[in-house]
């Protein structure tokens, strides 16, 4: 094996938004496994808003990258070689494995990947992966919607909002997706089969009033900033608001104040943050449940591929803007 | 039975803080009882915060005072006359009677008050009364809080924070009050055994960081303002705030904001309104709890007594003011 190993590594910590001076591209001979591990060769790696929070040094629910490490994210690989007696060349690997090429990975870091007809192995990044696995908590254990109930979720085309609405659906509730342009919003209610779709970059206010005339039961926030000003005054008596990401946020220091907290008496609100990483009971829950709905064609998911290694930094930047469209993987 | 009734009625709709004009007393004849009535003599009436909400006409969980009507409120009294079968006279009562010093109460409005050794009928308005119900149902149902946490309670020295400390300690928390001087603090400390009091006059942030070191994990909001704006960032992981009341709220258009919520995600943090009206099994489990605990001395509480109808005006804007000292009960 001629070939080296590149990484992408974070060389400086933004301030607020990350642009290619925070990063580095590296090329560092291949890793040699020790026993019990396997090379990996990466073949897709995925790119979440998540990241941004992992390239501070602030207080998190995870330890920051540090400066002059590898970009931290999960990828789908192949074994190319072996030295734990459960993996073989050949074999199809899920892991935590960072923006690059090669990994030698512990047998217990990665995750078999089942070889299942009509589920490509970049599946196991997106719909049935860490974005979708939060689409279920989020839904299910936070939300809790109720048949007949109004739901709404933002960023609706994304990886995560796009899976949570069509479970919502499955749910019985009426479901209003809150994206930005016309043909994320058509893609949505065309595609993803949401009851309507509202563009943030118009009247978002007035366009709720219109779709959720009796207000909203259950909103999942992927957003904040300006769309949840817009919501959260239009949350019904015993709404949930479930908090899954805050992206207008990620790169805005000091941070904006949010909405008055007084409704949240009067109506009941219950507003609760979560982190899929809580929930490992979730996972395997969702993997079957998803990978029928996948493989029969009832639940629609896009992903949005981009090319080669070197170019995830750009890519990544462009997803904190609301650049991509569907599920952001790097095909390496 | 010569004298007749008097009431307080609601004669205009406060913009923002209530005063003397928007009330009005009123002399009507005694009312007379129908079939299955009773009439009350009220003999004391509670006065909460609450109640500013039903002075307005927007959307609430109640219905406003109409203007020209008895303003509403719990009281409790002694039945002079009853056409019941359940009741005699000599009965003391507790009901939601309203600003007034008789009504006619048709028997399925009041509730027959037991009378336990050492425990005087005003009790009923508040430690074994609504603010103490709703101060278990807010520490037991929304809270939650587990032994060897750390809980904050607003308005430490109130009808409903006092309660609520108290119930916490017994549930084997650190307990920290929040109250505004010297004298409530030194109350809370002393009288109700909290572990400390901080005086929200001070530099609360400060006062928060030396008190509660490793953060917030339970905070029981009664104020809103510029202590939750102090409580909020330094809650803890997987920390809840049970949404009590806002009374810094109350009186203030257009609402201020409130704290950002971008660490609701990172902190996986739970914010949960509850009024406790809502929760009916919670009052016979915390008049069991609360009596037993009232009769051997060990919940202690205070009440705040001002005395005359006529005075209930100017003792209710004092509580939105802070100006009470215990559970506000006027004697009428």
């Amino acid at each position: 094996m001629a070939e080296r190993n590149r990484q992408i590594l974070l060389k400086a910590r933004p301030k607020d938004r990350p642009g290619p001076e925070h990063f580095e591209l590296a090329e560092t001979p291949l890793p040699e496994i020790g026993k019990n591990e396997v090379l990996v060769r990466h073949r897709f790696l995925s790119l979440d808003p998540y990241m941004r929070g992992r390239m501070d040094d602030s207080a998190s629910y995870a330890a920051p990258v540090p400066l002059g490490g590898v970009m931290e994210g999960e990828c789908v690989g192949e074994v190319v070689e072996s030295r734990h007696p459960g993996f073989a060349p050949g074999d199809w690997v899920g892991g935590a494995r960072g923006w690059q090429l090669y990994s030698a990975a512990p047998g217990h870091t990665v995750q078999k990947l089942p070889a299942v007809e009509g589920v490509p192995p970049s599946a196991y990044l997106g719909v049935l992966g860490m974005p979708g696995t939060t689409a279920w908590v989020g839904v299910t254990e936070i939300g809790q919607p109720k048949p007949g109930e109004t739901f709404v979720v933002a960023a609706a085309s994304g990886a995560v909002g796009g899976i949570a609405g069509q479970i919502a659906r499955r749910m019985g509730c009426r479901v209003i997706g809150i994206a930005g342009g016309a043909e994320k919003c058509r893609y949505v209610t065309e595609e993803l089969g949401f009851d309507a779709c509202l563009d943030h970059r118009g009247d978002l206010g007035r366009q709720l009033d219109e779709a959720c005339p009796n207000g909203i039961d259950v909103y999942f926030e992927n957003v904040g900033g300006a769309v949840l000003q817009a919501v959260f005054p239009r949350m019904r008596d015993f709404g949930r608001i479930a908090f899954c990401g805050m992206v207008a946020d990620y790169n805005v220091r000091p941070l904006p104040p949010g909405p008055s907290l007084a409704s949240v008496v009067r109506k009941r609100l219950r507003l609760q943050g979560f982190i899929v990483t809580d929930h490992p009971r979730a996972w395997p829950s969702w993997r079957e449940h998803g990978a029928a709905w996948v493989r029969d064609g009832s639940l629609r998911w896009k992903e949005d591929m981009a090319e080669g290694l070197e170019n995830a930094p750009a890519a990544f930047t462009g997803l904190l803007e609301g650049k991509n469209f569907g599920k952001l993987v790097v095909k390496l």
